[in-house]
């Protein structure tokens, strides 16, 4: 993402830079000939030997991105530079019964992982403070504005609850996908037929699956690419959290409105007396820019036949965007949230000076609701 | 959805189209009456009395969506109509605690329910029909084409695998769509809070949700809306499933390949010698169009405050569309897969004729995996 | 488009029917009879038996459509049908050298035209409207609002400005759009070659084009679609413009800030004091939708060949349904434009209560920009 | 773009990163100094010493941006360590008049205008290799191919004209922009007023404008973003045009077709005896994300009132990767195209193969329609 550092905690951009694919590339080859050697495709020794190479400090990233040019990929020039350095006599045990669409398909799944477990910090967090904030601001009085109108009376609590429900849901979508299949090895050969493998292949699969930590799936999935939809799914709820968080502190914001502040909120280039809502802002670009990576691997083409002829391609960097982005607005979200300030005599003026048709105290079940989205967090 | 006929099955258009949306409409203030007189909010005898004017015929679906110009949303003019119709006692009794969001949404998920419930058997046909093919080919030979390219062997019952995989994991999904909370009455009042309802509030969603076969949500979600990218997250997989198999049969039933044709293919205006793929087609356009949905709806922009002002009205034909268009890619796959013409022969021609650097009769685990496919579709 | 009459005006939506396209169908029908009798390749007095038999009224509408379904486009039972009615003789001298597709193609011109033409008045009526609100409050003081936090000192006419602007650069687009070639007639028969049609091919392109009132392209376009992208654009800047004006009344008219209202403002089912903004949550809504299938036309998939595997089809709905939100954007822009309530004074109290650092009267050059916009807009 | 070296060509990739973006910015600054004194608002040594500090080695490009985050974005920190630079006398000089988004806005079209010089030079030697194909196999007869099936002759000259009358088109789009006032300065101060200017506000935009080489806008356009749609629309018929290309060469060169091949094809991890379409992958690829990010900028949310929450933030990165990988569509399609081997022979062959309607020989008016986009490419 442009001005990465602006945007994306230093984790989550290095948990889904190229360095980190092709470290990811390694790790799927040296499993795999542990993996081979588990199904005595290959010896210990030899898998030994193979796996030691397998540091990216011997491959040159940009290197190996720059050979990718000729062939479209950059496994092929990775496996090219690991079979020049394990020498000729390991040589053809590298890779062997892999295709390209594999290694990179798996190590698709690394980088997810990994930049998944340097999300949930921040939307754990986030939703902590949201937490907070719902707790105690469980029956703060506010005005309910409908289409933006004063509508009715309501509490701070319930809108942050709201706030909560929505990373509680994010967060149980991810769960489901942890415990499924979605984050799987892809191993199959160029045909998916796990050809080559003196029948072991799906032993194999198994094997490298429980190496990597990463789910065996029931077939290849070179084009059947629903577990990318599911995880960008499960990513746009995170987005769709964020967006709305930062849509309502901005406005609720607003010098009109001023029940809340972010707690350290950037000034302005030309105007110092501003109070803008610099993390609300932040977190809204980068839900928005989530939101249009997911839907852009939601809408992509269909991959056809036994490999996508550009889909495929495509797919790579749609998602390390979508995962950088989706950290980038979690940890904004969490920033603005464990920061801000609540005017709750601002909030009552407002109340107060709003023209209602019901009494300004009668905020039915708020609490309760509240209680179950704080619960619902807990559990 | 344009030429409807053409794309949509007449089932699944009539239960997205507007008369089915007032008709569910009509169905929520119905249940809400008589939910309010389980809560004992209003007597049985009253809740009868409203319930029996929310007929569709009483209601002139063209005229409510012409009223609902002035106030921007359909439940006005229809609760409006209702009022009058059941005369000035009953009057404050129709639609009590209730905001027009509640019942365009709760509406909006009876919809989706009769849509998915018209749109099952067609998912279940597509694999079954798929299925028969992954059995029946199961160890018949092709060539695999990565790139387009002929790569190695591989068997068209693979191949055939891969589509009942993917529309088996679009079944599991919807699964667990129906098992959660997505599909859930909406019911919370203007600000979401319950209010005007004695404190009985969460007790008539309960019952809301009973009568009605939805789930009951922890909170009101006016302006939470994961259900909705959840829900389009699981039709975007069977538009996924479905473009697959579109773009694998059109390339196969290619002339220059010949290895598949649909059983009852379209002729050509001008071409009567040509056998066009016309399910295919048909299939892959109403898949592009689901998707495109799909993927407005992940990316909408976020929902504010108590009310979002346009987001949520953008919703509705979206869904509607959406819902729509899945039926019809569904529909259009199970329509090829059932007819499926499958040339052997040809096939094991091409393969033969292919330049391979493997044994054209090593498709290793092929005839294993085409079994796991059968087995998960079975489960 | 879903509750079509609530959001699109009617004379958009029949512009964009299924009985405007067979309508426009035929018309490419009969116009392309008298072009080949232009050219000589028909005798004038046949050219007259086959177009006195276009009238959508001897064709079912809903049965044409309905027939497709076997061959996939509508296209091919219009044709079967219009040899009937014209008898055998005359039958073979219909759509002579055409395909479906340059039916199609060119009757969603058509559509497209007529579209555009019941669009341009709303645009027109918007800008005027914007203009009006321009000159009049050309040198009324505001505060602007950047981030939503009072910043400096503006003018409402410079903000108008701004919605006229955008308003002016939309219509300029669609002059250019006019005056190029982007609205032309399809021809060239199934491979676009113009064959069977005794080397006269390029003169009966011209005199279709003629007749139809579209450009005559330099190439068939069958899978060249380049013409849709910039049409779809041209509606994209519509869209954006009522958005932003959509946002910003919305916004303007909050409870807490209070400065404009919609001056025959819906009501709200619950709460009867409450002034909504309906206006500009439909225009907002529609442009939403609006934007969401310009973006699907932008990034739809590539046609290939000599006619794409459903990325045609997916097309006319997409179409349609962009002009048609597009037309209801415009015009709910309108009717919010005519008929917005400026309240100067809350304008000038909401700035007299920020707190600035610049003084407030100093507006700039606010008047001299408006005076700017003014004079684009009547140019 | 992750593996952006695989992708994008150096030239683009550098003109679109943050490195670019900062030098422009310190451009902006420094022809912004000049501009004022042009003016006689600061003396002309004042504008040169500051003008003499925008050197881009004087920033550290990282730091800027990681002091971004405080404030949003990265205009404030380069204009505080400018300040710093130049010192206290003339600090109050420096960026006068301006706000962050001025300097943003306008470094983003002297980043645009770069990346388009640098991707002009592709989309014409892409045109200038099909112009030369299509010229070469003007009436090479080949089989047209709808819905992928055989259907009637046609030239591979026309195929290829096809290509070309999209990219001209394409440059005509550009062409257009270029002359227009689309690629303009953003400069308006805070509100877009000009205040603080001593009324010189137009007339220091003009010069700015002359100095940067944009051109000078009738408004600030901070939220009416017409531009960057007009923009990402030309830059989508430029992916458009070549995701067709790339489709219809992977098609034509697959195994079972075999009338082109890529030059320097690319072979496979697995399979030494393919010949990979790896150009046509990787422009697709391209072309793809293209779009994707060009129907993110259509389908944005809109810009609000004086300056957005995260829509505008947004739109950077989106900015930078549509000119990235439509720059890497082009450079991807105009190597395929430069190197492409089309064998006549098969197409003959296959042609006489299929079973047509209509004489082999019967190409229409092909030949005179090659003609036609060979001249409207010389133009």
């Amino acid at each position: 993402m442009l001005f990465s550092a602006l945007f994306v905690p230093d984790a989550v951009a290095d948990a889904v830079g190229e360095r980190a694919w092709v470290a990811a590339m390694l790790e799927v080859e040296a499993a795999l000939a542990h993996a081979q050697a588990d199904a005595g495709l290959l010896d210990e020794a030899a898998a030994m030997r193979i796996a030691s190479m397998c540091s990216p400090d011997r491959f040159g990233v940009e290197e190996i991105v720059r050979h990718a040019r000729t062939v479209g990929n950059p496994a092929e020039p990775l496996v090219r530079r690991l079979r020049a350095l394990v020498g000729d006599d390991d040589a053809p045990l590298v890779h062997r019964g892999a295709t390209s669409q594999d290694v990179v398909d798996t190590a698709a799944m690394l980088v997810a992982v990994r930049a998944l477990d340097a999300i949930v910090a921040d939307r754990q967090g986030a939703a902590d403070a949201a937490a907070g904030l719902a707790e105690r601001h469980r029956d703060d009085p506010m005005v309910a504005r409908t289409l933006l109108q004063h509508a009715v009376p309501t509490t701070f609590g319930l809108r942050v609850a709201g706030w909560l429900d929505a990373l509680t849901r994010a967060r149980a979508a991810h769960d489901r996908l942890r415990a499924g299949d979605v984050l799987a090895v892809q191993f199959g050969g160029a045909a998916g037929t796990l050809a080559g493998l003196d029948g072991r292949g799906t032993e194999i699969v198994d094997a490298l699956a429980a190496r990597l930590g990463l789910a065996a799936p029931r077939q290849p999935w070179h084009t059947e690419r629903s577990r990318i939809v599911e995880l960008a799914a499960a990513l746009a709820l995170d987005d769709a959290a964020v967006a709305t968080i930062a849509a309502d502190v901005a406005l609720l914001a607003m010098s009109d409105v001023g029940e809340v502040a972010e707690g350290d909120a950037g000034g302005s280039s030309t105007m110092v007396h501003k109070c803008n809502p610099t993390g609300a802002v932040l977190a809204a670009a980068c839900a928005q820019r989530g939101k249009a990576h997911a839907a852009a691997l939601v809408a992509a083409p269909a991959h056809e036949l036994e490999r996508a002829v550009g889909a495929w391609h495509a797919e790579w960097d749609a998602l390390a965007e979508l995962l950088a982005c989706t950290g980038g607005a979690l940890a904004h979200a969490r920033h603005v949230l464990e920061r801000l300030v609540v005017d709750t005599g601002r909030m009552r003026a407002n109340l107060e000076a709003a023209v209602l048709s019901t009494p300004a105290d009668d905020v039915g079940a708020a609490g309760a609701l509240v209680d179950r989205a704080l619960e619902a967090h807990r559990a």
